[in-house]
């Protein structure tokens, strides 16, 4: 137990009652029993209107906030934003299916991703959303699919952009990338674009995710819509969308601070006012995914088992690396780092003891918390990973070693 | 292209006619037809058959070889094993039903893991499997369980040894481990199992997995061997199973070569003899699963996309991390490295160029092979990864951003 090692952001949106955590006004035992077995993973709508909201107070009234499916999928989710966003990302047919039944119009839907098969660019094309190309390969199958469908094709063009989004979690823009076309080759693809007769209809820049610092953001959002001002000369058509990305991170890991979304607005601000005059029929739309649901989940697990082995204890739990495989540390992380975690039933004991929380599997990668300090814990209290509502259950290995899937609940 | 980097084991099993890898017999392109789609994942079964003849030749015959069911449940591909090995080792409810419907005899199920439920221990009773007890939690457990079923709950114990299996993939005995009893508690341990009544059968060790020096895994042996030896004293029965674990490894990354079995079988043979005068009754078991069915399998996936960014090749194929999370470095793995990767479909071309190839997902984590030299491909040609049938589809998100699972085939 190292007094100065840096803490965990506090987890203060989920209120604390009687020593237990409430979620969605539940306490927490009365949800598990609720649910009716453990372990699941539990999404608090009223958190993610409330963030929702946040945004749009801290943001420009005209900016378009569009959520990124491929952060949470799970269906009741999806349409519970439905309403409050102004349009959804997705990455595959199979998203896009998601988007469609939650009832997003598929004039606000977008479809990006590298490798899209010509039947995920005919489903596109058919539905009538927009499709972001990432490639000159898109464009002739595009035009096929336009025909044979007597339907346009709406298309944005993804920028590999010149430069990177400093400090983010994963770099997706700048050097060599298979994501987008690189700048120099842009005015090629527009002009490509234009006599392919796809109906053009902007840009879209993403060049990183999970960005803790606020400046970062601010500086890329600038030099993003900066770039799109001069390729939009090669333009074949106005430019009615500006997709900005998004990459606004939340704090996982012990000295991550919250970010500060004052720079970024005042930055957004900036560009929506600009934009009015230069590109007078355009929306300027971010694309936010784990920012919106991230902190709003929670993933519940119960302790089976209070071991010691050579004077170290392990909590061993019924959930673990199959369900959340990036709290185990094996998502991108490089080198494993806990998320935050607390005993859900216990909330108010004094942090007592040094565990090592595991799951069920037999491998030494089920491990959910390394040598936390947390308050003494026994077999059917419940362990509570915070920060899970995005890339945790559709994002993990779930049939591996054949447990049950997880169950996902909305409240 | 560094000449003096190391390079990828051979892998030879698979023929070339043509210039095409053939599988089953099988001409690749031929094969994906038959498929009807891609991506997939293909496992051989005379290879698998091969290999487990391969092990009997090198290891005492009256050692009995067990299949650990977490490196590969497909239901056909156990079957498969189910008459040529002589168990198998489950680690959970699920497997314990793949097990059971492949048709290996509960007699000859051993069912380990940290964190069981109680319904899994009752499930496992029921079936009359071996139950390798990782705790004192499981005992009353087994007890009520046996009472309330009318059955014996037939126990063997797992020891976490006081040392460690150098040189493996992965650590999972020795130290602290959430894995088994430390040795120190063992005789406490077998004296509470023997008040409780449960039918004690033995020992299970499991010290590390995917060890490619024979000399370690052949150490590990014989002091996990010593060790039950001097535990057997306090069992409260006569030992009738005795199982060493595995941790054969396979050369997945540059500069890895095939494990040599010669030493192991020369130490196996001493320990089965020994074993014939000290335990009279008992079954010397060691459980393998990557080992028998790993270099078995090949995922085939197909290029979407050729194209440049900033001077670096890209190949975009159309399966990626969500369905073989191990190659693309997130299982596990520090730092990432290339599987041993090949164009099935021109397998005699001139090695040519450097490419990254990358799968259709929206993450700079989708990588399947970085840098790498190859012939030169074009899309609708088919890229092979191999040493793939071990920890890939059940060990993958493969809900992951909305894609269809891959297929598995069983040749």
């Amino acid at each position: 137990m190292n007094s100065i090692a840096p803490l965990h952001a506090p987890t203060k949106i989920f209120p604390v009652s009687n020593g237990e955590l409430v979620v969605g006004g539940i306490p927490l035992k009365n949800l598990v029993a609720r649910v009716g077995r453990t372990p699941f993973y539990v999404y608090d709508r009223n958190l993610v209107t409330r963030r929702v909201e946040e945004l749009r107070a801290a943001l420009p009234t005209r900016l378009k906030l569009h959520y990124a499916i491929k952060a949470n999928p799970m269906p009741a989710l999806v349409a519970h934003l439905a309403s409050r966003i102004d349009g959804a990302d997705v990455a595959s047919g199979g998203e896009l299916k998601v988007a469609l039944d939650a009832g997003i119009s598929p004039r606000d839907i977008s479809f990006a991703g590298p490798g899209k098969s010509e039947n995920e660019l005919r489903q596109a094309v058919a539905a009538g959303a927009l499709i972001i190309i990432e490639s000159f390969r898109e464009i002739p199958l595009l035009a096929d699919a336009a025909k044979a469908l007597e339907l346009p094709a709406r298309v944005a063009v993804r920028v590999n952009p010149d430069f990177e989004l400093k400090s983010a979690g994963m770099k997706m823009g700048g050097g060599p990338k298979p994501f987008g076309v690189d700048v120099a080759r842009v005015p090629e693809l527009l002009r490509t674009i234009g006599e392919a007769k796809l109906a053009f209809e902007g840009f879209h820049l993403f060049v990183g995710s999970q960005n803790l610092r606020a400046g970062a953001i601010a500086e890329a959002l600038r030099k993003s819509y900066a770039l799109i001002t001069e390729l939009a000369a090669s333009a074949p058509a106005p430019v009615k969308i500006i997709n900005l990305g998004g990459g606004f991170g939340i704090p996982y890991f012990p000295g991550e601070q919250c970010l500060d979304l004052t720079p970024i607005g005042t930055t957004l601000t900036g560009i929506v006012d600009e934009a009015a005059k230069t590109f007078p029929q355009a929306e300027i739309v971010i694309e936010l995914g784990r920012y919106l649901v991230g902190e709003a989940g929670l993933y519940v697990t119960r302790i089976v088992d209070r071991k010691m082995s050579n004077d170290e204890l392990f909590l061993v739990v019924d959930g673990g690396m199959h369900q959340h495989l990036a709290a185990s540390g094996n998502f991108g992380q490089v080198l494993r780092k806990n998320y935050p975690v607390a005993i859900g039933s216990r909330m108010h004991a004094i942090k007592a003891e040094v565990v090592t929380i595991v799951g069920p599997l037999c491998t030494p990668l089920d491990i959910l918390a390394e040598r936390m300090v947390v308050p003494r814990a026994e077999p059917g209290d419940l362990v509570v990973i915070f920060q899970s509502g995005a890339y945790g259950a559709s994002a993990s290995p779930q049939a591996f070693l054949g447990h049950p899937p997880a169950l996902e609940v909305l409240i």
